[in-house]
């Protein structure tokens, strides 16, 4: 029977990240299973309504996003007993770079929350489809009650 | 913890279902955790190139393609030890009717296989991708090799 050796936890620190952490947990019922963590602080770019960018986020700003995500992280791997090697934050696009780490840090499995989506959100597209889309390993999309 | 209850596979018989079903029956260690299989067998619509419907599979074709996938479905239930009463095949689209199936028979984690996905393929989107947007359940995605 399969069992997934590497699970990454994709967090977004919405308000039902501890129901994902949950069902991540459960799957990592053998007792080799690696547990990561990661989030992605977006790197948003400001632009006007003809698309011309006006800027993005200022290198003090990107800073203290880190900081600020790295503890909150930091403080859900003490919880679930993740080690800070096993912590990975990051300022980039959440779309590719949750793709990228999983493929450096051999992770079989993505566990990834997925919000019901209406509106201008449903054209936009999701995080777990645009996951689900690029990724080469499997991928657990978690609905997240709103 | 949190444990899946009522597992759905859902199969479209490519060469890989075995390792999606290998998948499945690794989350249902919990030893009440119900499984059941789904195959929707497609109601393609032949149309012309200014998309004007040309015609549909015959009635005939129909009952011949369900009663050949009820075998095979058949053939897995008893492999997997998944009873009759939940295996269902059904003519329609996967994309609805596996999400519709799901939410009738209150599963809580639908399972369904991923494709390697490029050129016109892509363009297309995958079943994956569809159930991932309507379901309210959750959803994993497994990565089948091509």
């Amino acid at each position: 029977m399969a069992h997934y050796q590497h699970i990454l936890i994709a967090i977004d620190f919405s308000d039902h990240h501890l129901q994902l952490c949950n069902k991540a947990l459960s799957l990592a019922h053998h007792k080799h299973t690696k547990l990561s963590l990661c989030h992605i602080v977006e790197n948003y770019i400001v632009s006007d309504f003809a698309y011309e960018a006006i800027g993005s986020v200022s290198v003090d700003m990107q800073d203290e996003l880190l900081n600020s995500a790295k503890k909150r992280i930091q403080s859900l791997g003490e919880d679930l007993k993740i080690s800070t090697e096993n912590q990975w934050v990051e300022f980039g696009s959440s779309r590719y770079d949750i793709v990228r780490l999983a493929e450096q840090h051999s992770v079989d499995l993505i566990v990834v929350g997925s919000h019901g989506r209406h509106g201008i959100k449903l054209l936009l597209g999701s995080t777990a489809n645009a996951i689900l889309h690029h990724a080469k390993c499997d991928v657990l999309a978690v609905r997240l009650d709103e």
